[in-house]
């Protein structure tokens, strides 16, 4: 038995794995290993080292590799030795967002400017790439605690990882602009796009901290359950919360045209007087505050806010019944921070 | 000893590990799936099947699967075991092109419309990460041929060539438009950009073939010396090739702004009044046939074919003597194709 971690010693414990691999971006084309360090929140634009507030804004959560390490924990294993795949996972996700920003000509991350806006298209396109292959590296760091076989098996399902996320973003591209996606295109796309990468993460994590193939598959349901609920809320954050709490305008999916889940079942929903009205709303070159108002009372004619908050309970009871059925009554210290994390995730408040 | 394979049989072994490892992106989003056969000559835009003769044509030589097959033979090894390296180094090789593609605008590839010109910008971006991802997978289905040790290695080493060839690409776009570029700034961008994964290509079948280190090493600067001499000698094509040879315009390179090798050199040799002349000409909106006529004869004026012609020599007269240090005089097919393939690559016609 390993003894537990605390979240601060993990995200050490990650730093290092982070830094490890980043080496391999060393030597000439400074600029490469500027813009990795960069997304990753490590300096500004001026390779100027950043704060720990910044840092930490930057950085966010980072509940994917939280996820790896706490469940290679929970199993009986190390997290220690599932950092490098905890590395591996938020460099992997770091390189989909810098790619991401380019195809959606989002300016701004987390308060600061995107790569491409900084360094342009082409080299932010070449940052996303350069991250990726250091993913790789940080993950075969994984080696000395698993068998050949378990090696391979991991570096496949990473890569098929990738394969999911890079699907989720065709489907979404292509849904743009779209008037017939329905609920179930939605749920299929952010599956692939958004919980695979937390499915991978807790299946890596069991997997290295030593469980069953029976247990480990649970553990990447957990993940994908855990995945889409984060999402679905996120889909409610952008249309019911107030600016103070998500640093965007309040209803600014709504103001953005942005086809969430919301949307998608309000239009599912809606009879014909009201679906017309809809098409006709998405088609207006503004929306201006008396549109966004009428589509809030729309969503409240459908109730849609009750069925979207059903789908994230959902997710989070499918994601509390796996660690029941996994842990029974047998907790140590990690599942317990599981099942705060997974509450405080479908928790988060307007 | 395993059989000598022809080339026709090496290229059968290839795309049956090319199409394997393609089975990765069926599915949903089938458009994922689409770009990259595109990319690689298997179907058109529309979908269906290429016939035989475009197939060849968006295909090429395929050099660097080759190179790894027929090293892999050459030091007694099987090629078939390397197929899937090659498969790998190729499917490597087609994502870079589809993202250089996007970041350098080209409208034609190989007589045909870009990844990024049919599907836009953002799916491009997603077919090239997909298919790095497909490439990671590739070469995987290395594992039955090698110890875990050595399987470490090569998916290290593939993700650090991969770097090489990112890093090679952002001193690339870093370059453009600068006039203080050196001869020795462009020869360490092309060995990134386009020598280092020949490398890999020929160290990576002498690890699968079974040679011993120092060997493989030795096949590594192989890769290296024909990479810049192939690059090189497409520099000198780009510039004085007729039409008829190269799909492009006679001084294409030339009308294009391209800062290629015989630039950089002319550049550097050029007497002051020249040097202030060439400047100018850089300057002007559009290169007319005059003044391509005055860049080929201050071209002449400083013997910067000749001067061009001496590095590619320089590189094949490297490769070659690589060739009789590891083989001497037991020589087998393979070691016979190799020298082949290397004098035809830098005799390449004008």
């Amino acid at each position: 038995m390993h003894n537990p971690t605390t979240a601060s010693e993990r995200m050490t414990l990650l730093d290092q794995q982070i830094a490890e691999a980043l080496t391999a971006l060393d030597g000439p084309a400074e600029l490469m290993r500027r813009m990795a360090q960069y997304s990753i929140g490590l300096i500004g634009t001026q390779g100027e080292e950043t704060d720990p507030e910044t840092r930490a804004q930057v950085q966010g959560k980072r509940l994917r590799p939280q996820i790896a390490m706490l469940v290679a924990e929970a199993v009986g294993g190390s997290a220690e030795h599932a950092a490098p795949a905890g590395a591996a996972i938020e460099l992997l996700h770091n390189f989909t967002l810098i790619h991401d920003d380019i195809q959606d000509r989002s300016p701004n991350r987390r308060h600061r400017p995107t790569v491409w806006r900084v360094w342009g298209d082409g080299q932010a396109i070449n940052a996303g790439d350069a991250l990726f292959a250091v993913s790789q590296l940080a993950l075969l760091r994984s080696a000395p605690y698993l068998t050949a076989d378990q090696m391979l098996l991991l570096m496949e399902a990473f890569n098929r990882c990738t394969i999911e996320i890079v699907r989720g973003q065709v489907q979404d591209i292509n849904n743009e602009g779209r008037a017939d996606v329905t609920p179930t295109d939605y749920l299929e796309m952010i599956t692939g796009k958004t919980a695979t990468i937390l499915g991978f993460s807790a299946w890596a994590g069991a997997l290295i901290g030593g469980a069953t193939r029976e247990s480990c598959n649970c553990m990447r349901d957990l993940g994908l359950a855990i995945g889409r609920g984060f999402q679905i809320r996120d889909d409610a954050l952008g249309i019911w919360s107030p600016a103070s709490e998500t640093g965007k305008d309040a209803a600014d999916d709504i103001r953005r045209k942005k086809q969430s889940l919301p949307i998608l079942i309000l239009r599912n929903a809606a009879n014909e007087e009201d679906a017309a009205r809809i098409t006709e709303i998405s088609r207006e070159e503004e929306i201006t505050d008396q549109l966004v108002a009428e589509m809030i009372s729309l969503l409240a004619k459908y109730d849609v806010e009750g069925q979207v908050a059903d789908h994230v309970q959902a997710e989070h009871h499918t994601a509390m019944a796996i660690l029941d059925d996994v842990f029974g009554d047998a907790e140590n210290s990690a599942v317990v921070e599981l099942r705060t994390l997974i509450t405080q995730l479908v928790n988060r408040s307007y």
